[in-house]
């Protein structure tokens, strides 16, 4: 790997670390609270498996990303982060859709299932999810990036960075 | 590519055609009606997002695989196949992952939101839509082996196959 390459990659995977750790901590500290009918009802993350889900994987994407920044791509380790880098895509494609299938329906509800949107009533918590979201899917477009330059060999075999 | 990696590769994107051709079919055909306070509910795929997006990615992945199994791996074309396994992959995990979510909603609820479930009322169409995450989950599996086939040299530069 030329020097270049070492330093774009190495770049794209400190924006995928920011992006990650962005996503977690946003998801992580959303909340609001409103009263319905006397009744005080607070929004969390923590309420909805999805938005679980995506906070443990953006966390593993976030540690991982951290982790490969220090693994030198001459040693054996580097096939060990190419085919990590492929699942940490996987991951972070995954916890994007469940968390943005899940925010749709609290901002548009879903009349046939009788589900009301929930965004009216705590549209902080829900600015908070969006914010997280989009960090989230700027970390799945880098991965998706990296994963490319990995596949340059089989791409250009005559090519040799 | 070796006549054996050829046939293994084959297969896989012929069980891949099945299982996502599976999935779009038992999603597009799921319904499932019932009545409430005389009221008569009707569960159909069309009526959510997140089940549209799932069946136009099955679609999709589905009339690649059938195309893909054609491209012979001596062709300029070949290159492209391998870029596309990736956005197919990363196509199918995101649908099946949006998809699950909201399955899990109609199966569980959630009561923080005030959604109630509603398998209850509609167990066909659940077990339906369960079916073709099934099978969506399959064909996403095989797409992923098949990337990693496709970073071998990547993975092992000594080996030629």
């Amino acid at each position: 790997m030329t020097k270049g390459w070492r330093i774009f990659t190495s770049s794209l995977r400190l924006l995928a670390l920011v992006a990650t750790l962005t996503a977690t901590i946003i998801m992580v500290t959303s909340h609001d609270s409103a009263e319905v009918l006397n009744l005080t009802f607070k929004a969390k993350y923590s309420n909805e498996s999805a938005f679980k889900y995506f906070v443990i994987a953006e966390a593993v994407a976030s540690g991982y990303s951290l982790i490969a920044l220090f693994v030198s791509s001459k040693s054996l380790l580097w096939r060990l982060v190419v085919i990590l880098d492929v699942i940490i895509t996987i991951l972070l494609t995954s916890s994007v859709s469940a968390a943005l299938a899940i925010a749709h329906v609290g901002k548009k509800g879903n009349s046939h299932a009788g589900w009301l949107p929930i965004c009216g009533q705590v549209p902080k918590f829900c600015n908070q999810v969006t914010g997280s979201l989009i960090a989230a899917f700027i970390a799945a477009i880098v991965y998706l990036v990296l994963i490319l330059y990995s596949l340059r060999t089989v791409l250009s075999p005559l090519i040799t960075v």
